[in-house]
């Protein structure tokens, strides 16, 4: 993302609260923190080094620590919990909108658990309990229950005066949802309508159920894609039967979209969005020693592969200083082709008839620069080496890794798909590993051919 | 993203759809296509390839024709406008609202915009005139004109018999906004406090002033911030005077967000965004080359690096098997380190005093991944070659390299930054070329201290 003045003012407000916490004048500090959102605390908050961050916790207006611990990530939050007492834990929960109180649940200790249970009346337990049946990562769990419903024969004037009875409504209310005697949602109808529309018209006659609703075991990648798709500022969510059991707005799908390009962005290189910038170094060697081994592995197939030559290697050591120059261009090559794949991917753009076509063009694409880069490369090898023959396996060599790497940059999507595992995660690795393998075996081979007659 | 039903239904169309294609039966394609959102139809359009693109795009529902085209990359967007008439993209354009006809705009051919203008009242055009002053990706290019206004000494009353009068209200309205007689903001009033508020009281007692008008100059990256830190729906936009100009909705939020993944995603391969698929084979070609063209460059500096060490490489033909292994590592540990600061920095999480612990925390990481793996890649090289110098110097360049990897990655991109760059987008290819040759040269060059005595 672009540098935005926001980011510039964010790291600002960051080194004042740090001369200042070293300067150990806690007023200034807990000022500045006061005047943030909750979650611009948050950011803050991941991005202060372990001890500072329990300091400038600490200073923190308790009536904002429920909605806070809600916008850090996993690991901070376990961080920040630890330094609160049980009581402190339950108030917290207890500021909280059901949905988000759903979300940290699952993060609290037992006991306090069941103090926040204990402490909800009757019909909000059942609502959040309700929603705990659903799995993580669904719309059951994204949703507030907190609706407000309409009978669909009464008219807007009797709405409007049940409303001014009711007082505030919930919060990002933007639509009553119409609603059967067995609670089955029949449609929606916007506050817009209701104030433009002639009270002595009934509620049917505006009603408007052109908005599906969201069956509660979907997937919160799809809810998001069906906002986005859509335009829609809340959507209802409903059980098998049909009946409501509450909404998702939008500002939770932001929260999706943002935490997906996240989840994309560190994943492809074997981090996870959940940790702690500041982890201690131990978890944090660990963690990261997982992602090199594999890529160890990998490296040492490549390795594998070159030892096979050890031939020419040994007569010709040029072959040992221009190898990885063709290993690298195929990387390259085939990153761009894999890129261009998972992104369609994502968005459903890929058939089988069309990633024909795709592959022909691609192929195309790799021949042509292929042969661009071939007659470069060449060139320059000549030039150094004078060698013809070194030239030509060094030239050819460079046309079939680029194609290499076009074909895998195509299939090896298609086919992790079809396997199950995340192509935009796992790809990039299995793809270098080809290019490198194909990279080295045909300059290699190519010069044995060429130069060991 | 994660796979979705979504996402597979959406491919299952695209398969659907091909095969009536291939059939030639068009009945069935346009009533498919036509049962989709327009942002569906133009996903749809880019994953056809272009003479297909154009048969469907000549099915589509004359009506939805300007918002598809909202919806679609630059290059496929081009592509559709040379098949329309003038007279079609007038009538498309003719059907947008405001602010996407000025982002529409720009693309269109010079008499059509005549055409537009003129067929347009005269407060839509100097509107629209007033957006065009400001710059692409800006709050004032962003925002909907269209917005109810009220002033702040009448009744709730007046203002409920005002929009009953008015009738329907703009797309996604949820405040009314309250301003002076010049026209300066001063605050909203939500439709949920209209609704639910004694019909008596004036609308200055309800006035809610805590949200902060954005002015029309903000970036649109920073108005997605500001959005997300605040669980907007809708915000005002302001001129340097205050005056209200218009409001920008949580739905246009959600385009940039994506927008911005997608930027991030793309560029890091060297790729845009607006490229379409289906780009003719030469222009696809000419802009891989520029990426493939710097790459060779960096390529070509690690095999520099190389050759300056001949000696020890015709010695030990080992060392060539080995030395991608360091490299490889060194890379794979500094995308990590990379890719965190990156996502920080966009957070605004970096500052000069976390900075530092960051980098003492990944060094340490470094340290301690580097003695792993170089006691685990040396006994393997000890086993294979039997040579106790050979396994030393990889394992010694190991841990070179990794600290090496955890440097740059803190250090680029605060650097990159600090030069005006996009760390998000160069640093990849920078921090490679410096673990590369950082790993050549500190293995190839510990090998000939040790083994060429």
């Amino acid at each position: 993302m672009a540098e935005t003045a926001l980011q510039d003012r964010t790291a600002k407000q960051l080194r004042l609260l740090e001369q200042a916490l070293d300067s150990g004048r806690l007023g200034p500090v807990k000022r500045l923190v006061n005047t943030l959102s909750p979650a611009e605390i948050g950011n803050l908050l991941e991005s202060l080094p372990p001890h500072k961050r329990q300091i400038v916790w600490g200073l923190v207006d308790p009536e904002d620590d429920g909605e806070v611990l809600v916008h850090v990530g996993d690991e901070v939050r376990e961080d920040l919990l630890k330094a609160m007492d049980p009581d402190e834990i339950v108030a917290a929960a207890e500021s909280l909108d059901i949905d988000d109180l759903a979300d940290l649940l699952e993060d609290l200790p037992d006991t306090v658990i069941d103090e926040v249970l204990k402490s909800m009346d009757r019909e909000n337990r059942e609502r959040l309990e309700q929603m705990l049946t659903y799995e993580e990562d669904t719309a059951g769990r994204l949703m507030n229950p907190d609706v407000v419903t309409v009978r669909a024969d009464v008219s807007v004037d009797v709405v409007l005066r049940y409303l001014r009875l009711r007082g505030e409504l919930p919060e990002a209310t933007d639509r009553l949802y119409i609603v059967s005697r067995r609670r089955q949602y029949l449609g929606g109808i916007s506050l817009a309508q209701l104030l433009t529309a002639d009270p002595a018209v009934a509620v049917n006659r505006l009603i408007d159920s052109e908005q599906p609703a969201i069956d509660a075991d979907t997937p919160v990648a799809e809810v998001a894609e069906r906002f986005a798709n859509h335009d829609w500022l809340s959507a209802p969510v409903v059980d098998e039967n049909n009946v409501l059991l509450g909404r998702i707005t939008i500002d939770d799908v932001v929260d999706i979209i943002r935490a997906q390009a996240e989840h994309q962005a560190l994943g492809a290189a074997g981090l996870d969005e959940d940790e702690d910038l500041f982890a201690p170094v131990p978890r944090t060697t660990r963690r990261r020693a997982v992602w090199l081994g594999i890529n160890l592995l990998t490296a040492f197939l490549a390795s594998w592969v070159i030892g096979n030559f050890e031939g020419v290697l040994q007569k010709v050591v040029a072959c040992a200083v221009l190898m990885p120059i063709v290993a690298s261009m195929g990387g390259v090559a085939g990153t761009q082709v894999l890129t261009l794949m998972v992104r369609a991917q994502a968005l459903g753009q890929v058939s089988p008839a069309n990633a024909l076509s795709l592959l022909r063009k691609e192929v195309l694409v790799a021949l042509a620069n292929g042969l661009v880069w071939a007659l470069a490369v060449g060139s320059v090898a000549l030039a150094i080496y004078r060698d013809a023959w070194l030239a030509l396996a060094f030239g050819a060599a460079m046309v079939i890794n680029l194609i290499a790497a076009a074909l895998s940059g195509v299939f090896l999507p298609l086919v992790l798909r079809r396997v199950g595992i995340d192509p935009a995660l796992a790809g990039g690795v299995i793809l270098t590993t080809v290019t490198d393998c194909c990279g080295f075996a045909s300059f290699l081979g190519l010069s044995t051919l060429l130069l060991m007659q």
